[in-house]
């Protein structure tokens, strides 16, 4: 099954794709869209749908796992998220990706089996669970694959339950 | 110059579209797109995406004026939203159409002269504006109207400024 992992932004696209047959991960791909703070917001919404779908076009992922947004202090911020993110599930939705949303805790939980767990420890993780010689950067990129990770563990323990 | 109102949602989209010269307005058409509660979510992303490219591409308008949105006390609902509306910024940039944005406050303004205008006071005159026979329905309808007048006064006094 391949499951490509998404950290919704405007400014920062952070995406994972992995491969998860008979419990093992393969890393296909993974890294960042970024957009310039330079070019107006609907131009940067833009270049996230063209990149998002290059990327999904050369990937075919079967499943999406996207982060879950909540609002958080800056509300004008909250608003450009949700609006790029917006485009991602268009764009996903468009090629008949299954989309699967987990929250920040979903995969704290998923990765380390600990709600508390703090970012670097789920980095560091998903580092070793998927057997790369560094933490990728950005942070984005980073939660990307850890969300990817979280939705094959979620998958496997369907089928567990369910076999 | 033609000009489509927005007002943006993931249940309802408002819109309206309008002829504006040497200070006459023109009412070309306006209605609202409308998606299911029982349809997913982003299957109803789609259909809005699918509705608003059609709008734009069988009225060719040159600029849009949408709402800006602000957060208000239900959050789930409020990121919801911004989705829908990143999608109908998408829809519009791809076609190059010019984006402009004005909060609730700059459209009661620009209406009525009257900041503190209750939404039926903006409507009844924007009817009056438009010769309209009545205040559309839904809200969103005659809101999406609004705007659209809103921007077209917001034109009008710019060339004033500049002639």
């Amino acid at each position: 099954m391949r499951i490509i992992g998404i950290d919704p932004g405007y400014a920062i696209v952070g995406f994972g794709v992995i491969e998860y047959e008979r419990r093992r991960f393969d890393v296909i791909d993974y890294g960042a869209i970024t957009t310039d703070a330079d070019t107006d917001f609907n131009t940067r919404l833009l270049e996230i749908y063209g990149d998002v779908c290059s990327i999904f076009d050369r990937y075919k992922p079967e499943s999406m796992a996207i982060e879950r947004l909540y609002f958080t202090t800056n509300q004008k911020t909250a608003i450009a998220v949700a609006e790029a993110r917006g485009i991602v599930l268009l764009a996903a939705r468009q090629r008949n990706i299954d989309i699967f949303e987990y929250t920040p805790l979903q995969v704290k939980n998923s990765i380390t089996g600990y709600g508390k767990a703090v970012k670097k420890q789920v980095q560091e993780l998903t580092k070793n669970i998927l057997k790369l010689p560094e933490i990728p950067k950005p942070d984005d990129t980073a939660d990307a694959l850890a969300i990817a990770v979280c939705h094959a563990h979620s998958f496997n323990s369907q089928l567990s339950r369910l076999g």
